[in-house]
C-alpha cells in the first residue's frame, strides 16, 4: 500500500461525504465534515463526528477490495453510504466497542448492499440513493434490542399511541433556527450553525444545489407548520431533512433546472413531509427513526414515472 | 379550455369511477357514483360521495396534465385511483379544509404513482392495480397521527390486542345483507342498497363482470363464515370488497372466462379472504385499514405466474 | 393415475424435501424426514412430520397440475416450500382440520407462488429461495388472529416490549446441544439428535454442504453469544437456522468452494445472524416467527451483487 493510494483512498472517502448530498467534490465534503465536527461537540456527541470519518474511510476501502476498476471510487459513490452509517450508529447506540465493531461491519456492507440495490433497480433507471444506509442502519438498530450488548441507548421507546409534543415558539428567529436545522439533519446533526456550514458547502460545488436546500427545507416548515405536526420534531428539523434531499436530488441533480422540473420538484417536496409524517407513524410500534426513507420513497416516487421535463445531467 | 374538453374530462371522469371495477364505461360509472351517493347519504357521509367525485375529476386532471396524448385518459385510467382516495379520505378523517386540501394533492399524486409503479412492473405483465391508492392514501392516514389538523376521526385505534366482535346473526335475511355489502364496500360504502347499484352499473358494461362480482361476494362470505372470522367485519361486508375485486380482475378482465380460468380465480378468491384476515392482523398495531391491498396482493400472486390457461383478452 | 406416477410423485416430494437445503436427492429427503420424525415424536408434536409429508406431497402434485412437463418437478423445486409449510403450520396453529385445510390450500399456493416470485426475481439472475414459504405462511399465521377457527395456539403474544429471557449455559455439552439444534431448526425441529441426522443427510449428497451447515452453526452461534443476544433463543438454536441456510446456498450452492467465496460467505452468515436479530424486533409487536426471512434477505443482499468470485455450478 503506498502513499498514494492512502491519498487516493481519503479523497474518495471526503468525495463520498459529499455524495450524501450529490456533490462529486472532496471541498464540499471537508466542509461538510467541519459542519459535522462542530455540531456533534456542540452536541457532547463527538464519537458522531469519528463515525462519519470511520464510517466514510471503511465503506470506501470495501468498495475499492470489491470493485478495484470500478469509477464509483474515486466519484465518491462508495462511502456516502458508509458516511450516513457513521452517523447513525452513535447517534442511536450506546458508545462501546461492540457498537464500533457493528459500525464497521455495517459500513462495508452498506456500500456491497448498493450495488445489489443498484443492480436490481437499474432496469427502472433509477438508484438506490441512500436506502442501503437506511436499510442497513434499520437492521442493527432493530437487532440492539435483542442483543444485550449493542444498546439502544438514544432510541425512542416503542408505542402505538403517538403524542403531539408540546407548543411551538414561531418568532422569527426560532423559525430560521427550525429551517437551518432541517439542513443539518442531513447528517443527524442538530446544530444550526452546522446548517450554514453545509449550506456553504453545497454553494462551493452547486449555487442551484444550495438554492434547492434551503429552499425545500422553507417549504417544508412552512408545510409542517400549516398542517400542525409535532412541534417537537419540527423544533429539531426533523420534517426537513429528507425534503432537503428530495429538493437538491429532483431540482438539480436528475433534472436540469427550469420551470417545469421546479415545480414538480416543489410537489416532490411537499410529499416528502405527508412521507416523513406517514413513516414516523409506521415506525413508532417499531421504536427506530425513518432515517432518510421518507426521501428515498419520495423520490422514486417523483423519478420513476420518467416524465419528460426536458431532462438533462443523468 | 374549451366546452368540449370540459365535456372530456367529465366523460373520462366518469369512465375512472367504471374502471375502479374494469368497466371501461362512463355509463357504469355514472351508475356507481349514483349508488355511491345513495348510500353515503343514507349513511349521513355525504361528503364521501363528494369526495369521489372531487377525487375522479382531479386525477383525470392530474393525469392529462403530464400525458395529455396517453389513450390512458380517454380509457378512464387516470381516474380510478383519485376515486378511490375521494371515497376514503372523507371516511376516515375529519371533514375539514385542511383535508380537503390533502384529498386534492393526494388524488393527483395517485396518478402519477400509477404511472411509477406501472413503469415498474411493466417488465413482469402485470400492472399496479388499486395499488397506487392503497399505498398513497396509507401515507396520509398514517400521516395523520402526526399532524394536529389532519385528524384521523374514523381511524381504528392502534392495537396488538385482536378481538373477535360479538356474534354473527346468519339469518337468510342478514347473510344477504352481508353478501351485497362486500360489494358496495369496493368504494368504501356500508350500504346494501348500494351493492344492488353495483351489480346493476356492472351488468350494463359486463354479464361476467357483474357474475363474478356477486359469486366472489359469496365465496368469500362462505370461507369468512367457515372460518369464524371476525363476526362485525363479516356484517359490514369488510371480507367481500377485496374478493370481489380478485373475481372480476382474474375472472373475466385479464383471463378469458372458461373453466380452467374460473377454478383458478376461485381458488384465488378464496386466497384474498385469508389475505385480507392476515393484512387486517399486521395492520392493526398502526391502526390503519387494508383497503384494497388485499385484491392487490391476490391478484399479483395468481397472475405473475403467467400460466397458460388459454389466456384471452389482455 | 398409475403406480409409476405415483412413485414418481413420492420421488419428487421426497426431493422436494431435500431440496429446502439445496440437495437434489431424495436420500438426502428420506433421511430429513426420519430426523423429522425422530424430533417431532420426541417433542410430542408428531403432527409436525405427518405434517411436512403432506406439505411435501401436496405441493408437489400442485407443481405437476400448473407445469407437467417442466424438469422442476423431478428436481424437487415444487416441493420444499410445501415441506417448510407443512412444518410450520402444525408447530403453530392448533392441530384441528380447518388447520389442515388451511395447510393443503397454503402447500399448494406456496409452489404457485413459487413461479410468481421466480418470474420477478428472473430479471436479476437470482431466486426466491424459500420466501414463497416464508410469506404465505406468513399470511395464514397472521389471519389465525382474526378467525376464531384457526387459533394461533403457539405463537408469541404481540409485544412492544421485548424481554431477553434469562442466562445462557455455556458449558461445553450445552454449546453443542445449541449448535446442533441450530441445524434441526432449519425445519422447525428443536432436537439436537435431529440436527445429527440432518447432518448425515447433508453429506451423503454433500459434503461441502454438511461442512457448511456445521460452520455456519457455529459461527452464528459465536456472533450470537459474542453480543449477548437473547439467551432462550440462543439455546433453542432460533440464530442458528437462517445462517446454515445462508452458508450452504452461498458456500456451495451458488458459488464454486474457494477461499474468496468462503470469506464472503463467512461475512454474510454474520450478517445473518443481525437479521436474525433485526426481524425478531420487527415482528415482535406482530407476535409471528421470522421463519427463513433472514436467510433470505441475506442471501439475496449477498448474492444480488453479482461480484465476480470465480464463479460457478448456477
Amino acid at each position: 500500500m503506498t502513499i498514494k493510494s492512502v491519498f487516493n483512498i481519503g479523497k474518495a472517502s471526503a468525495t463520498g461525504v459529499g455524495q450524501v448530498m450529490f456533490q462529486q467534490s472532496y471541498w464540499t465534503g471537508l466542509i461538510f465534515l467541519a459542519g459535522i465536527f462542530w455540531g456533534s461537540y456542540e452536541c457532547h456527541l463527538p464519537q458522531v463526528a469519528w463515525g462519519a470519518v470511520v464510517g466514510a474511510v471503511v465503506s470506501t476501502i470495501a468498495g475499492y477490495l470489491m470493485d478495484p476498476d470500478a469509477p464509483d471510487g474515486s466519484a465518491g459513490l462508495y462511502g456516502f453510504n458508509g458516511t450516513l452509517v457513521g452517523c447513525a450508529f452513535p447517534t442511536f447506540l450506546s458508545n462501546t466497542w461492540y457498537m464500533w465493531v457493528a459500525l464497521v461491519f455495517c459500513a462495508a456492507m452498506s456500500t456491497w448492499v448498493r450495488k445489489a440495490f443498484n443492480n436490481v433497480m437499474a432496469a427502472w433507471k433509477v438508484n438506490s440513493l441512500t436506502f442501503p444506509f437506511v436499510f442497513t442502519t434499520w437492521v442493527f438498530l432493530l437487532a440492539s434490542r435483542m442483543m444485550h450488548d449493542l444498546a439502544p441507548d438514544a432510541l425512542s421507546y416503542p408505542t402505538l399511541h403517538i403524542v403531539l409534543d408540546g407548543t411551538l415558539d414561531t418568532s422569527f428567529g426560532s423559525l430560521v433556527v427550525y429551517w437551518l436545522k432541517g439542513i443539518s439533519q442531513v447528517f443527524l446533526v442538530d446544530s444550526w450553525i452546522t446548517g450554514i456550514f453545509f449550506i456553504v458547502a453545497l454553494a462551493v460545488c452547486s449555487r442551484w444545489a444550495a438554492f434547492w436546500a434551503m429552499f425545500a427545507s422553507a417549504i417544508s416548515l412552512a408545510v409542517a407548520i400549516l398542517y400542525h405536526a409535532d412541534p417537537s420534531d419540527i423544533a429539531s428539523g426533523l420534517f426537513g431533512f429528507s425534503p432537503v434531499l428530495t429538493g437538491i436530488a429532483l431540482g438539480c441533480t436528475f433534472y436540469t433546472p427550469n420551470w417545469k422540473t421546479a415545480l414538480w420538484t416543489v410537489i416532490a417536496v411537499i410529499a416528502t413531509v405527508f412521507l416523513q409524517a406517514g413513516m414516523d407513524s409506521f415506525m413508532a410500534p417499531l421504536g427506530i427513526p425513518t432515517l432518510t426513507g421518507p426521501f428515498c420513497i419520495a423520490t422514486w416516487l417523483f423519478w420513476l414515472p420518467q416524465y419528460k421535463l426536458q431532462t438533462g445531467n443523468k
